[in-house]
Formats: structure tokens, sequence, C-alpha cells
């Protein structure tokens, strides 16, 4: 049996998640607000490393500042008593109806200008509580309609905002990162910067682009049919996976937000084995939403059936690994060739021309032939995944 | 009633397409092969700019010299006649067994070395016929199994091929740029650099960057959920839209390959819109497939289908941006308000901190209250585009 | 120019339409509330036919008799002053946590019967103001999880259900037909009856079966990559298409409630055509949202939007019906063809057999190489649906 | 370690399935025919329970009678030899250009003829060969345009054919049951009958309803986004599961094929646990293909792996049903409740407008409050799944 989770393993969970009072788009909320103080003790009680917030969790919007400061104190408290870090923060900027049409891309500049100043209210706090992190999803950022945003202006301001940003926290020293959490849509028809890919271009075009890196999310990947561990991958590839979220999403539909596992869970199993022996260092954070059929009960259920479910596939990712057959058939399948340079050392492409034996005298009929095993390195998968060899 | 297209319009069709045989995963060729020197002759009859090739399509996998050379005469003579160009030539690294685990990315890399060489052969006669791009469609660069790919190691190979070939093509002074086209799956289960987004990610990582671009493909984006429209203008905004395969897609589902503006017709629109006025300067390409339920008079027709569908776009198109009453609902859109930078000129963070009206002062109600008349123009559009204004 | 929609264009709109207060998963309202007598009046001056409503649109829930009776009064005062009328009445069963885990079909007995309850009520509210039709949308009859609905005793329950309202209209001499309205996903993660089929088969099985029809809706069948075109067919081949929703959807995602003709443009025109060719009598009505960026300008323009977009697909349908061409194009793909019966009159199958012509001396090969002219059709209708014929 | 499979577990596998040489839409070939002799002996030895066939896959397209008869003599005596029974057959009507247009809803009535007599034929064989099953999959019966085909016209032709074809079966006393495979779309644009539901509701209007069912794909309701534990569950209920057949896929994408468990692995656990306990008697039918990347030993492993996942699916659901905290869960998922018919025996609808406890004394809030631990479930199976508890 799998030990319980530590804060050793370093999950960490969103205020927004198991306080999530679940009003979906066709009903009212079928539980009660939860206190992000209560929220931080049960988080440590069932072995978590962290909570991240929006400033909007802690802060009610439009508190006046006697309100905020007690907000902040009440949860600082809590985490000290608790030992609970808080390594990633984020806004919200898509809640309130002024962001309808987008913050940082709205057509309003006005309410860019505020999107702004809001960001930076609370990377100050974001900075107090010793975030690491700071997150930017831009649910709101994109359109309907293709007549109503020139998209190119829109990353031209999305460049701007992110660029002052990065400035601002520089300068400050906050030691502060961001991530950018691409989703393809929802809530609106189209979001900018829709996958992790098109999050990882733009970033190439910031002004402090080393300090801005991703936060990809399971299901908004999938949501698009893609192979989330294939953008882990690239996203690795690129030195820009500084933070995660994990969760669970049944195919290209709404944003399910389901706990880690009871969606794709092959998937699930090679994001784990990626993650462990990759060289990810950073939380894992679960970004999910309890059911709307839970009550309390359900949702701290929810909450440590995530970190279960990461802490199996990793003890089952660790014995595929391990097992001689799984490394025979890796052999066969020519896993590890990949890492050899196509190129002989100091080969040119001239060399390569000389070559007869790469072209003139190689039968592609052969090595076409030639099985590669892949189905049965597949199936070694499945057979560990389920606890069967 | 519309002019009939010219070599003005730069309308180009691949050999492969009006020469697809229709055989498909469930059913044999109803087509004969196609003469691509008959080919010339329709297209330059239709009203086409040019033509483009994989190798294969050209001269049959595994020719002899001699009867090389005595394809590419042909065709040179079949160019000269008509005064068709070859803007764009590519390789079939896809059809092949030896092919079967990829080409650049295979695990076996003697399948590398044999790929890299099938390449420069085909950049050679490529740089002869005068094509300035060179497309690179990766369809077997992927996987179906978590497992048998190292993803990152791929990505690796990927970049030391292109960048070999990109040194290639320099030093023998070709002339010519390399477009990627992305595909998120089909023929493999999960392709690497599966959308725009991705592969303009990766472009950036190459050595020679400048030189490597896209082509998307309008079915390849749709096939993703993605919206072509908002990945075309981010690859005009990154300065990568080299090179564009248009054709049709009716959502998530197979590659369908239909002709242009047979599939999403209003994301159609504003693509023509887009790439009439975005300053995309490069071929009007379709890569599109005549149904398999056509013969050679279908093939035909479906060409003409595609020139005619663009050029009755690009009308409706100057009409939408002409109209006044458009106009209005633009202003009243915000749309060219994004244009202007979030921040005055000269101003820092600081500035924007000092300013009260920004965050102090603002009401969000009010801002968030505002209607942004964005169906009222979409609405325009869809009347525009069915020719009722 | 399209002629405004008049009362014979027998459009109509839901109350929670153009109501839609705009909340979505992500965000909080942006519009306030509307009152259904201001509705009633706004739609009658655009040019409707009548107006649907759930009970709680008309009345909140859990109000008293005396309010209830208040609602009904003023709403039936403006009815009458506007001519009006209410073709279409429905219950809500997916707003109130009461019903998160369904509600013919919830695991809980007394929400089961609270739901019928709840629903007799409102049958007789929708006698009173002369309904012909009564939706059942079970958006909440579904599951996340496999192991938590019993499929099968939730279809009994379903029956159950829908077979006691059959008996308690039927006894009442209400004169009203019920119409499920299909849907795959969201809220729920996965619906019962999930499509136009899944719904068509479940009717054969119910007590009162001729008296159950569909009320199948455009987004919910493309959110599943349906063609609604085929779908409605099949509903209408079934002699089952009792009411249709009108609205537009972009692909495999959450549900748009787009403006009608603003998702899928080809597909709506070719369900004008049906609809208006295949002998569907019953309303045509929008169950869409006007977005979430429109204040009440962009609400009534987005209603108008809907009726102008039908119109103008009836105007576009109409004249391609009437083209020779494109008459010539259906001879040539023999789609007229398709009504003769495959057997001739009285022919069984002893004479099939005995029938040399059909088999023995048919030659495959001569009729596998006909072509259809299938795209060139579609060609046709694209190039009417654009106003250029 | 589960048992090897046997006989008795019912498994078959078509002779296409490991037979299946490998071209794809982009590719040849990589894999010589399979000898059905061969694959008769080969399946026997895994452990395989019968084989099913296309008329074409045993005897080839057009051969002489003489040649016919070969084919049949060696494959009877294959099956002698092994023990190995064929359930089911089946007709390829896609695979030749004849068929480009349909088979049974062909616009071309010559088409139509020809394909009811190639089945007729096939009929004698299946019957001949033992069949109980007979399966109709229609994968060229639909259309990529919309006004190319009469849907209503199509479901007229594909009626008549089926009834003319039960009546032959009944006449001839074959015992043969039709069982109907729908799917969404590939090779068409979109396919008539393209779900569970969609083929359950045709099938009603039939002369001999009795004697039809389904074929249910896996792969084929996925590529819907739909649940196949959903779709398996109402054919049952209709009493329609005829036969079935198991595979893999990874969401709304061309149709992948995968071995079974290699796609949605947690929807797949639930299928075995329904199949295992909801009463479906017949054979566990592979239609699978081995990637593309294997070679003849990758074949018969991908084989076994079928089986083998299976048998561990079966164990998994065992352990999950007898487990004492499962049922406990189940109990407070209320899982059984649903089966507890919603109106009291004898009840009518008056007495339950009578029952004040139904409604005017029932307190929704204390209902809705209720939380129905749905999560925890699907965790407890997530866990027996994984064989960690």
């Amino acid at each position: 049996m799998t030990a319980n989770p530590t804060p050793a393993d370093k999950f960490t969970f969103g205020l927004w998640t198991v306080g999530w009072q679940a009003a979906d788009p066709f009903g009212d909320a079928t539980r009660p607000a939860l206190d992000p103080v209560e929220t931080v003790h049960r988080l440590a009680e069932l072995g978590a490393y962290g909570v991240t917030f929006h400033d909007d969790d802690l802060i009610p919007f439009g508190s006046g500042d006697a309100d905020r400061a007690k907000h902040v104190e009440r949860f600082k408290a809590a985490l000290k008593e608790t030992g609970l870090v808080v390594p990633m923060a984020t806004t919200n900027l898509f809640k309130h109806p002024v962001f309808k049409d987008g913050a940082f891309t709205a057509n309003d500049r006005e309410v860019r200008r505020y999107a702004l100043r809001k960001v930076m209210r609370n990377l100050d706090l974001a900075a107090e509580l010793g975030a690491h992190t700071y997150v930017f999803w831009g649910g709101r950022e994109g359109s309907e309609s293709d007549a109503a945003k020139d998209v190119r202006a829109a990353l031209d301001r999305y460049r701007e905002g992110l660029d002052l940003l990065a400035e601002y926290v520089t300068d400050r020293g906050y030691g502060i990162k961001f991530a950018l959490e691409p989703k393809p849509n929802e809530p609106r028809g189209d979001i900018l910067l829709p996958t992790i890919g098109h999050a990882l271009a733009f970033i190439n075009s910031l002004e402090h682009a080393d300090m801005v890196g991703l936060n990809p999310e399971v299901g908004h990947e999938q949501m698009a049919g893609l192979n989330f561990v294939h953008g882990i991958a690239q996203a690795l590839w690129h030195g820009k996976l500084f933070h995660i979220d994990l969760n669970g999403q049944r195919g290209a539909k709404f944003d399910q937000d389901l706990v880690f596992g009871h969606g794709d869970l092959l998937n699930a199993f090679f994001l784990v084995d990626l993650l462990e022996n990759g060289g990810y260092e950073g939380p894992r954070h679960f970004d999910y939403k309890p059911s709307r059929t839970e009550d309390i009960t359900g949702v701290w259920q929810s909450a440590a059936a995530n970190m279960r479910t990461y802490l199996l596939l990793k003890e089952r990712a660790a014995a595929f690994r391990a097992d001689p057959e799984v490394q025979d058939a890796l052999a066969v399948a020519g896993v590890a060739e990949l890492a050899t340079p196509t190129l002989n050392a100091g080969e040119s492409y001239t060399d390569l021309l000389a070559d007869r034996s790469a072209f003139e005298d190689f039968d592609p009929e052969v090595a076409g032939a030639r099985g590669k095993g892949f189905v049965q390195l597949t199936q070694l998968a499945v057979e560990h995944l389920l606890g069967s060899r």
C-alpha cells in the first residue's frame, strides 16, 4: 500500500478548487463558501505542501484596505500554524463583467489599464506571501467573432502588458517568475494562446522571455484532443515548464476539471513518469473541481484522491522503468537510439552525401519490414498501470 | 459575377491533389493515375499560377537516374509551355514503410540518415525548378504510444535535421526558405509539432530560425478545434507565414481535405479577409482532395471550385470592409482601439501606479455594463458573406 | 432585400434566451434581469410569432400562490396585447441543487417524485397558456462516473416518469405533445439520451410513444460532431420532429448557443432547405444566448439577427432548388434515383437472385468508375449561399 | 497472475484484424498478406474461441467458383483442426470503387441491387460455417455533401434492403440474426446511423425488428465523444446487444482501432464490468488493427494483448464489486435506489398529486445539500483498476 502524502511530495491546491461552490452554467451553487483559513488547515491535515490563490479568492473583489489587511493576516496566521507554503499566486481577470472582453487584450483601453493595476497589486501580495511563480490564465483574452478582435493587435497588447509586469517584478526584486496557462476555449469561443505551443511561441517575443514560462493544465490540452505528455515534453525541452496544473478531462467537451486520473488514466501514467524522471522540480498543483454532486465530505475526499492517485502512478511508473522485460522491449523499440545524433561526430552534410551506406546502398525495404514492438511496449505499460506485473 | 482566376491571383495546386487516386483506409483507388504533364496543362487552362510537388509525385520512388531525368524534362517542358511556376516543393517522407516510425525522428538512426539524403536530393530539384519555399510535413514524426517515443530526443533530432538542411540550402545558394506544416494526428496517433503554435515555438530553437517559417493548413488546425484565423494571425504576427494550404474540414474527425469553403465557410471568409489585408504575399495553395466519388471531370470541377470560392470570398470581404455600417459597428466594438498601446507614450509602471483614474477612480461596474456590439458585427459579416448587403 | 419577419414565419424565442443574464462558469452576470412582459413586447415588435418558457422563467422558484397568479396574469395580458402565442413550454429541472444528480433519474427517489410534481404543475400552466408542445431537456439526467449511475435503471425511471406524465396530459385533455431534447454532455459529464438517435430509440419503448417526439437543437448534435441535417432528416423520417431549437455552435466544445448561422453556416443552409421543403410545420424556435459582451441593445439586435439569417437562408435555398443548373447537377448525382425502390414492383429475393444483370453480368468496374459530381453540386450550393448566382 | 485465455472466454477476432497489411491514407502496406489458415492456427494457439470474416477476407473479390470452393475448404479444414468456431460473418461493401457512394443506399440503383446479391451470397457461406450473427457496417452509406444524399430516401432503401435480407435468412432457416454497426464518419464525411442510438431507432422501423440488433464498437462511439458504457447499457436495455467490437481509441480523431485498453482505460474497466454482469453472453470480439509499426511478431503480441487486458479488467471489476468499502460507497451514492420505482406500487398520478410529502412538504434545500459521494466511488474504482486495493 502506498504511503500517505507528505509535504515532500509537493502537492498544492488552489483555494478556488476545494472552495468551488459548484455553480455551473445551468445550475446554482450547491455548497456554501469555504473559509480560506479552514482550507489551509484541512489541506495541511491531508498532507499537502502548499496552497495557491487568485486575489479575489482571498480578498473579496472591491474590499477596502482594512478588510484586505484582515483577510491577509488571517491567512498568514493559518499558513504559519500549518507550515503550508504559497508557491504560486494568480489574478482573477475573468469573473467581473469588466473583463467580459478580456483584460490585457480588451478592446477597451481603460479595462487594460485597470487589469494591469489589479495584477500589480496582487503581485505585491504574492511576493509578501513568498510565491515564486505567478500564473496568467487569460481565459477572457479571446473572442467569439473573428470580426471583433484584431488578433495581432491583441498579441501586441498581451506582450506590452507582460513586459511591463516583468519589469515591475524585476525592479521590485520579487524573485517571481511568470507562467502562462493556455486554454483553447471556454469561457470565450476561442481563447488567444490556445495551446502549450502557441504560448511557448509567444513567450519568445517577450522582452523578458527568460522569466516567463508555462503552467499547462491537463484538461486544457485534452480539450483540443492534444497529447498532454507530448506537450509537457516539448515545454520541458524549451526549459519552460515552470508550473503544472493536474486534473482530469474526458475528451473534447466543456472544461471538466475532474480529479487527476479520473480522465485519461493511461496518459496520466506517462505524465507522472515524465514529471518524475524529466527534471521537473516544482509543485504538483491540482487545479480541479469537486463535482457539483458532492458536499464538504466529498470535497475533502476528492482532494485526497488527487494525491493518492498521483502517488500510485508514481509507484507504477517506477516499477515499469525497473522491469527487465520493459527494458528489453525498449531496446527492441529503439527508444534510446533516438538520443544518438543522426550525424556522426563532426560529420557534415558533405560527408553524409558521400556515405553510400546512407542512401545508395541502403535498402529501405529491409528497414521498412523491421518490427518496432511498440504495441508490446504499450501493453507492458498497461499491465504495470494495472498493477499486474 | 466574379472574374475568372488568372495567374495574378497566385493560385497553386499540388500534383498530389488533383492527382489523388482516391484510395482511402477502407477503399481502393477509384481513379487512374494522372500524368503530371497533363495536370500542368489543365491547371494552366483553369487559370492557376503554379504547381507544387513531392519528389515521388514527379519521379516514382526508386526510379533510376535515367528515368528520373526523363520525368524532370517532361515536367519542365510542360511548365515552359504553360508558363506555370513551381513556387514550392516538398518531400514524401511518409508513404514508404521505411518511414513508418518517422523520418527525421525515427528511432532507427539509419532511417533518419536516409531521410536527410532523400530531402537533399529533392532540394536540388526544387532549386532547379525555381522553388522558393520547401515544405516539411512531418506526418510520420510522432507516436501511438507514449512509451515508444522520447519526445525530447525526437525534438533534438528534428532540430538537427533541419539545421543541417538549412546549412545545405544556404551553402548551395538555393534561395529556398523552409515551411513547417503542423498537424495534430493522422496518420500517427499523435504527431509532433501538432499545431501552428508548437511549430512556431520549435522554430525559435533552430540555428537558422530566420529561414524557417510555417505552411499552416486549414483542416489541420480545425481537426484540433482551433480557430484557423487566429492561428494565421499569430503566424503573421511572428513574421512566419511563409506559405499556406487552403482546404475544407468539418470538425474534429479524420483529415477530409475538402474543397476550400466546403467546410467552415464563416471562418474561410475571415481567413480570406485576413490574407488579403494582412500582408501575406505568397501563393494561395490548395491542398485538397477531390472526393472519392468523383471521376476526372469532377476532379477539374473541384479544382476550379477552390479558386472560384476564394475569389467570391475576396469580393465579399472587400465589400464588408467598405460598408459604412460595418465601419460604425467596428467603432462601437472598439476594434481599432486595441491598436492603441495600453500605456501612454513614455509611461512607466510608476506612472501607471500613480494614475488614480486607472484604478482607484475607475468604475468597473460602468465599464462592465458597456455593450460591445460584437454580435451585430458578426451578423453584418454573415450578411455580407451571403451577398445580401 | 429580404422582407422583415412576420408572425407567419413562426419565429419563437424562449424567455430564457434574450433574458439570459450572462453568468457563465467563470463569470458573473453582465446584464440585469429582463421582465418577461418587456420581452413579450419587444419580441412582438421584432416580428416574432411566439414565446416559450420554463416555469421558473416566469415564476421565480419557490413563489407563493398569490405571486404565482400575479406573474401569470401579467404575462397573459402581455400576450393578449401583442398577439404573441405560447406554442411550447418546459420545466426547469436543472438549476436548483436538488436536481444536481438528475430529476426523473436522480438516484434519490424523493427528488424524482418532486420532479414529477413540478412538471405536472407547469403542465397545467402550459395548457392554460395554450401550449401544444412540452419540451423535456434532461440536462442533469446523467453522470460523471460510470460507477455512480445504473444507466438501465435510469432508463426505467425515465420511462416511468414520461409514461405517467403522458397519462396525466391525456386524461386532462390538454392536447399537449412531448418533445425530448437530446444533448451529449454539459452540465453532466455524460447525459443520458445524448443524441437524436438515442432519444428516438428510447421513445419507442414508451407506453404513449405516439405522443412523444423530439426537440433537437443545432448545437447539441454538433457538440458530438454529428451532422445536424442528417439528424433532422432521420427525425422527420420517423415522424418525430415535433419542435426544433435553432442556434449556432463552432464544433466539439462547450455549448455556445450562438445566433443561428453564426456557427456552421453551410449546414444551416441545408437545414433551412430541409425544414422548408421537408414537411415541418412547427415553430422555428431560437434557443440561443446573446453573447456575454452584449448589453440590452445587443440582446435585441441578436434576436433580430436569428430571424434575418433564417429568412436569408430560406431565400437562398429556394433559388438553389429553382436553378436549372442545380437540377442538372442533381440529375448527374442521381439524387432522385434513390427514391426508386431497389426492387422492382413485386420483385422477391428469388427474382433478384435470378436476375443475372444484377450480379453475374454486372460490371462493378464500370459502375465504380462513374463520376457522381457531388463536389460540383456542393459548389453550386456554396455559390447560391453566397448569393453569387 | 491472470490465467491465460481459453475458448470459454469467448474471445474472437476478425480475419481482417491480424490480417491488416497496414496501408493507411498516407502509406503503403508494411506487412505481407496473411493466409487465413495460418490465422486460424495462430489464434487457436493463443486461446481464442473463434474467428470472423468479410466475404472478401476469405475469398478474394472476383474469384471464380472453383477458387471460391478451394478457399472455403481450406478454411473449414483449419477450423476443424483447431476447434475454432465462426460465430459471426459480414460483407465487404466498402472497398471496391463500386461502393464509393454506398451499397444499400447508393444513389445508383444498380449498385444497390448488386450489394444485396453480394450479401445474400455471403449469407449462404456464413450459414454454412455456422455463424449466428451477421454484421452490417455501412461505412459507405453516407455523404460528404448534404446536397448529394436524400437521407430520408436513403433510410427507405436501407430498410428495404434489410427487410429483404431478413426475409431471405428466415426463409432459408439460417438461424442468423443481424447486427448493425454504427459509426459517425470515416470513410464518408458523415455516415448514416452514426451512433448506437440512431441505429436502435432505425431498427424499430424494420419489418423483422426482432431479428436485428447491434454490433457497437468502442472506438466508433468514442470518435463522437460519447460514453461507450452508456451506449452499451442503452443497447442492453433495448435487448439489442447482439455482438460487440472491442478496441481502443484516443478521442475525436480518425478511427484508430488500437488494442483494447490502449485507449480510454477507465471506460474499458466499466465496460468489462457491465459486460460481465449485464447479461451479455455473446463473443468478446476484437476489431482492432495491429499498429503499422509492427511486424508479424508484433501482430500476434497485439492479439494476445487484447485478451490479456480483458481478463485483467474482468479480475479488477470482480474485486471492485466484492469490496465492502465499495458496497458502502454505492449505498451512500444511492446507486441501487434508482432501481426502486418512483411511484409506489399501484400509485397513480392522482395519488402522487395528493402526497404532500412529495411537493408541498418536501424541502428541496435539504435534498440539494445532500452529498452523493460519487467522486469517492470513482476513486475506489480507479484504485481497484490500478490493482492497489
